[in-house]
């Protein structure tokens, strides 16, 4: 990463802006890393964009001080192609990651990551890791007062490990989970900070598209000025429970479901392996563990449900 | 604004980061604001942040090169209040947005604006209006080759009659939609570009404050990445379909609503009036239109769902 790094910067003075382009789950991995640049680098600008809306509307600093992560599984995802070389033809430095050997995003112009994404695959070489890895190298080169560059990369060597040992403590809650509410018609997923996405990636990716069930994504923060109206005693809620300074966002929620809704499920970062990453960089690991956990309630709902994660109607099987 | 603006960069060479901070539909207000700057500008970047977020985790580039929007319809907003001290006390320009005399935003450290909010008060001089018209002033007076001014202008002086024109022309297919739908239990309502956030006010404020309607809000240009797997013929849908060059992604999921769904309602900017602004910078006056329609929907379906619209069981009503 290092290296890749030294690339980047070579033949420009500083990078300025960091755009996060992707679609889908794929961009809900790159939201830590925004929030990460918005929050602590002091000479970087940040912004999260869907590939598309990057593509018609391209942000005004996009250019040759601009690095810009990309990122899709499959590779080939059209919009994101578009805007990677968007991004490239401008001058910007491309980091395009994909699990697809030989796909469009495998494209040497674009310093191309292949991922590994299999069981045994280390959290930090998966997007969400990569990319906090470039960035912290990036701020280390960059900001010569950067203090959290050895928190980060302990965090990093951490991650799996929490992880792993947070998926086999929630197997028997997850079951619990499935068995209560699999017929529940819909739900609604909470988080907060740079754990947002990890909300919205569970609503739209882990239930939405992989088992068809009906569900919102909110902020914790934005839960108290006009969602909150719809919560009673038949309402389910997920709530994403954050470790790092924007805990006391997903506190207040909880207090509130916890007097006027009944039927929630919260999931601690507390309880999952994470007081052991450093308080200074611990809430961009969150999202690591949300994402594991969504894939473990999404497999109990699976197997209750009778519906496979892996079916689809649409993706890959129409065309759009 | 002119006079605004000249007092805003007193003291300060330039703007450089402006940020647009509020909570729930305050925040959704912010919205087009944050996109135009984005989009537009090249001497500024953008970002839109609810309140809590932002106070917790500021932008590090927060100072006194900042500008700050605020706003507050009740001025009192515990966090927004805070998020606006807080942009103070570290050099920023504020300008906090209140319906609210006398409030904690109607603080004269903080640049208020007291706006009206009356069934004839002009788009213009409604926190859109007031966000746009500002920074167009900002624009111009920071941006020698700024070349949107006189078109802006031109759609803040049009959008009211515009807004009121499209209101009455939709009365009827309201009352139509509410006697199809009232007793759907669950939709989603998707939109994109700088009205992107529209359907996240439709889907927060309008359904899940006012009526206590089960919804969620899409991206239209995510729709494809997820979302759209839900997708069939016994699901409800709305769609914001802009004018500008965010059209193309809301157009894409119309084609595919109408393939594989069935109850799904339009709401085109096309049919709405919006042709009369400049095709330049009609993207960034969507949302007051939307705004409109998403009180003339919840209108509908609060009479025939006998739920009054200013119905509240925890805002203003208990401690949260």
């Amino acid at each position: 990463m290092k290296e890749l790094v030294t690339q980047i910067l070579n033949g420009r003075e500083k990078i300025e802006d960091v755009y996060f382009v992707a679609c889908g789950g794929s961009l809900v991995d790159l939201y830590p890393g925004y929030y990460f640049v918005r929050t602590e680098s002091k000479t970087m600008h940040a912004d999260w964009i869907t590939s598309k809306e990057f593509v018609v509307t391209p942000p005004t600093h996009l250019g040759k001080t601009s690095l810009v992560f990309i990122c899709s599984h499959g590779g080939n995802t059209k919009e994101t192609v578009e805007a990677a070389h968007l991004a490239k033809d401008l001058g910007a430095a491309v980091v395009a990651m994909t699990h697809t050997p030989g796909s469009a995003c495998d494209d040497s112009s674009l310093n191309p990551i292949v991922y590994s994404w299999e069981d045994d695959t280390n959290e930090k070489d998966k997007p969400q890791g990569i990319v906090l890895n470039i960035l912290n190298e990036l701020m280390k080169a960059q900001e010569p007062d950067y203090k959290l560059y050895d928190a980060v990369a302990d965090g990093l060597e951490k991650a799996d490990g929490i992880v792993r040992a947070a998926v086999k403590s929630v197997k028997n809650r997850t079951w619990l989970f499935a068995e209560k509410y699999a017929k529940e018609p819909f739900l609604y997923i909470m988080g907060s900070g740079a754990a947002y996405a990890s909300a919205y990636g569970f609503a739209i990716c882990s239930l939405q598209e992989m088992q068809w069930m009906d569900c919102c994504y909110l902020n914790s923060a934005e839960y108290f000025h006009g969602p909150f109206e719809v919560t009673d005693e038949d309402h389910l809620y997920i709530l994403l429970k954050s470790r790092g300074r924007n805990r006391v966002m997903d506190e207040r929620a909880e207090v509130f479901l916890n007097k006027y809704a009944k039927k929630y499920e919260v999931i601690d970062a507390n309880d999952l392996g994470l007081d052991a990453i450093d308080d200074s960089c611990v809430e961009y690991f969150n999202a690591m563990v949300f994402y594991a956990m969504s894939v473990a309630y999404r497999n109990a709902l699976q197997d209750k449900r009778c519906h496979p994660t892996d079916m689809r109607r649409y993706m890959g099987v129409v065309e759009y």
